[in-house]
């Protein structure tokens, strides 16, 4: 491991002395380090790379992680899909709001659709002023700008910018006068009454990519000249000096600028050549092939990357009205929220492993498996018409049996493996106490009901009657009625009586995939 | 003219088929223009070059700005004033904050510091809870981010990041991790009688030019990684893959993004040698000469640039309590506003200017100068204790006779130039109707008093007397009956007394700078 480079490695180290086990954030300064710090040793030890290191420090790191490959931030072309209009002949990203809402999946199909495609439409949302600003608040943050909050779409009698006009509206970006540029855009549309006025959307990475292609000197003239971009009304007077075509340190396509409207007066450089490769690039905009068109609705709200797609309208006659609504966000909270949402998708394929893995191997002295005792669990709960966290408690009331250092097997050797605890800490990282809390007192509610219900304890399966010694045995009084005054005690013997009624061989349930939605939407 | 590039001086076409004249966005797609367009002709027309082009349309361009110099969006390091601490011997940049409200030159000077120096500490705001969102709202709009509209700094029970703790903070740029990321920080104190605690800025531009001239292939490394900033917390998980240090297109130092505890785990180009850069940087960004220190005490705001400055704080004992509360901007706006303090401050000059110049040279039939005229009639506003915008229009009700087509001498040889229309809209760019509309009504409040108050008319000047007639006489019953409904009629009738006071040969009054103050708190 000596081709390692030291600081990088050591900067890397996952030690709760080097890292806050919070967020990740390092503890130290990266002067902190010793000059000529060096690997003193080295060895594997399981799954693991043990570093010793010439200051004593010891690191351990995981070899799959020393050999992961990294796709980057997601927001030059490569983590990009590029596209041209007939990439959409079969249809565009576009998702119902309702569904959208209600359905964490659909949620994550329409933001990666903004991040990877850069837009998406929602339909069906509801055509009433300020519906857009609920919108972005979905998935990110409004920003606001001299527009204001939200601004309207519509012909006004002074207006300060073209879009508040009839006039058609060639491929542009907004405002690319601003610094930081707005990186989303969101258009609602009210009513769209009038002849014309139809939504043009171009892939500006694509666009530029075609330049690069057809024309590299071109391409590094528009990436290589800082345009002044302006704006200024009465209350306004904003420049930013940008390229039309903005690469990363690796040359990669990262933001395009693009509105002539706004474009100040250049006086760097040979502007000459910019003017004819600014005309070419400006040709390639407009080439029908890449022009995407398509009309909104009332309802119809499109997102889209402000730092990529120029988006256009036709002109329209006042025949009718035309109101749409728009606000700006910004992308990276969008991919926050994706990345948020991805990651409770794992943990549901997490939970759906543990249920088709070790849950349907395992008996634990029933005879059912605990796949099957917990999919009953959840069953006799939809069916006495829980509310859905109880359902979810149910579903998952005995998931500690494999979470925990002592698993379900010790327990029935007569070591208390707690796994009410067990289970309600691990769900804990994405399920609030209305899910948790039940399953931490599930087993608290046998000893409680023991205590209590006369005739309970009889009805117990051999199983459950044998784990009862080993879990503490019945409450006494002051225990009893201590646990009845606990906020989640009701919820708890509910969960507690579904859970004795599920360990009937060969029971029909639904699946696990029949509750997922139903966690999903219990996530937060 | 034929050097000029053909396609981008007629870009640049002011005429208002080619802009809007009010926001000056142009009208046309830079492919609308015809191929292969030459200048046909040109000549000198007074200040102006007229151009003809070769598809007929005709542009006329002043010779001025032909010849402007541009001074690029203040961005980059050629905007700024680069600084190490003893540069702040003397103090830094402050302002009182109800000073700072009162008085836009104090603004501008404040926000002239954030945008030049990188920072400026506002004194005495109003140390409350949710003050910093004011402060910020002053110049801009408050960006929210995952951590809220606002931010408590103090110590918390289960910190998600470093800065909820007492631990000490290196110097550092903020959410490095987000893009775009905040380009301004606001942090305002509420309490801090902890002992340490003290705040430290350094110029990251500075740390960035000392770089780029002791060791420039570590410079190159660093404008040239991107470097995966991360943060996750259980409901946000942020990265943006940008370099240390950020040049523009033409390679001046642009952003600075510093924050050890956030770069992730790098895994493009040479890691080694990026390491010993960084490390390099670092040390620098370290040394005492760099490190301005000070204390924030209760009721100071730091505002200052993210993209360029690090922040750093030293530890602090918790004997007693430090909160701060913060909330990020961006810069845009900050110098937009600015930008629109110093159109206000040039529109006061020129204001000014007609008071020293045409002004104190001009009679119009009385003893006093026009000027001498209209600072009495302020005078006597002032005196008779009137509000700022009647001591105004008293101040400005005659500028109307060097602003229009017809001068005040017009009117004197028997044309009306309707001067008080000609003022009150020439005013209207910078001043309400509160403002205007007494000065537009003034001619018309003589003709009135002339109407309804006996011995009004007889106590008039000779002059006033003789234009009287030209602008249409005493008004008849159904007129002034008309004008006493008016809105604005009784302040028109209160500058009008001023008015025929103001004509005393030889008084004292205070000059114009006197009111200046006034005027510019009166434009919005």
């Amino acid at each position: 491991m000596s081709e390692l480079p030291p600081y990088w490695l050591r900067d890397n180290c996952p030690c709760t002395e080097c890292r806050d086990h919070r967020n990740g954030q390092k503890l130290f300064r990266i002067g902190d380090l010793p000059k000529d710090l060096t690997i003193a040793a080295s060895k594997e030890i399981g799954p693991d790379l043990e570093v010793l290191w010439s200051d004593g420090h010891r690191s351990r790191y995981p070899l799959a992680w020393l050999g992961e490959t990294d796709h980057g931030d997601g927001r030059t072309e490569e983590g990009k899909r590029l596209w041209a209009a007939a990439d959409f002949a079969r249809g565009i990203p576009e998702a119902d709001w309702e569904e959208y809402l209600a359905d964490p999946a659909e949620r994550a199909a329409v933001l990666a659709a903004v991040r990877h495609s850069g837009f998406a439409v929602l339909r069906g949302v509801p055509a009433v002023e300020g519906q857009v600003l609920r919108v972005a608040e979905s998935f990110g943050y409004v920003r606001v700008t001299n527009y204001g909050e939200l601004f309207d779409v519509r012909v006004e009698p002074d207006p300060n910018n073209l879009a508040f006009t009839s006039a058609a509206i060639a491929p542009h970006t907004d405002n690319p006068y601003r610094d930081p540029v707005p990186t989303l855009q969101l258009l609602h549309c009210l009513e769209n009454s009038a002849t014309g006025g139809d939504s043009g959307l171009v892939d500006g990475f694509k666009a530029a990519a075609v330049l690069r292609a057809e024309s590299p000197a071109d391409f590094a003239l528009l990436t290589g000249t800082p345009v002044p971009f302006v704006f200024r009304d009465r209350r306004t007077e904003l420049r930013a000096d940008r390229p039309l075509i903005d690469v990363d340190a690796l040359g990669r396509i990262r933001e395009v600028r693009f509105n002539n409207r706004s474009i100040g007066t250049l006086r760097v450089g040979d502007r000459e050549a910019f003017y004819a490769a600014y005309r070419r690039f400006a040709a390639i905009t407009l080439r029908p092939e890449l022009q995407l068109a398509f009309r909104l609705g009332p309802g119809d709200c499109l997102v889209f990357d402000n730092t990529r797609l120029l988006h256009a309208r036709t002109a329209f006659r006042q025949d009718g009205h035309r109101h749409l609504q728009g606000c700006y966000a910004d992308l990276d909270s969008l991919a926050s929220t994706l990345a948020v949402l991805h990651r409770r998708s794992a943990a549901l394929d997490a939970i759906a492993a543990l249920f088709a893995g070790e849950g349907a191997g395992e008996y634990l002295g029933e005879e059912v498996t605990m796949a099957e005792h917990m999919l009953q669990a959840a069953a006799a709960a939809e069916a006495a018409g829980a509310p859905e966290h109880l359902v979810a408690a149910a579903l998952l009331h005995d998931l500690g049996h494999f979470r925990g250092t002592l698993h379900g097997r010790d327990l029935m050797e007569g070591r208390d493996n707690r796994h009410s605890d067990t289970g309600a800490d691990w769900l804990a990282q994405w399920f609030g106490p209305e899910v948790t809390e039940p399953v931490r007192l599930h087993v608290a509610a046998k000893r409680y009901l023991c205590a209590v219900e006369p005739g309970y304890r009889e009805r117990l399966s051999e199983a459950s009657e044998y784990t009862l010694t080993v879990q503490g045995g019945p409450m006494d009084g002051p225990q009893a009625a201590a646990f009845a005054e606990l906020p989640g005690a009701a919820d708890a013997v509910a969960v507690r009586r579904w859970d004795e009624q599920a360990k009937v061989a060969g029971a029909r349930t639904p699946g696990f995939d029949h509750y997922r939605p139903l966690l999903a939407a219990l996530m937060r």
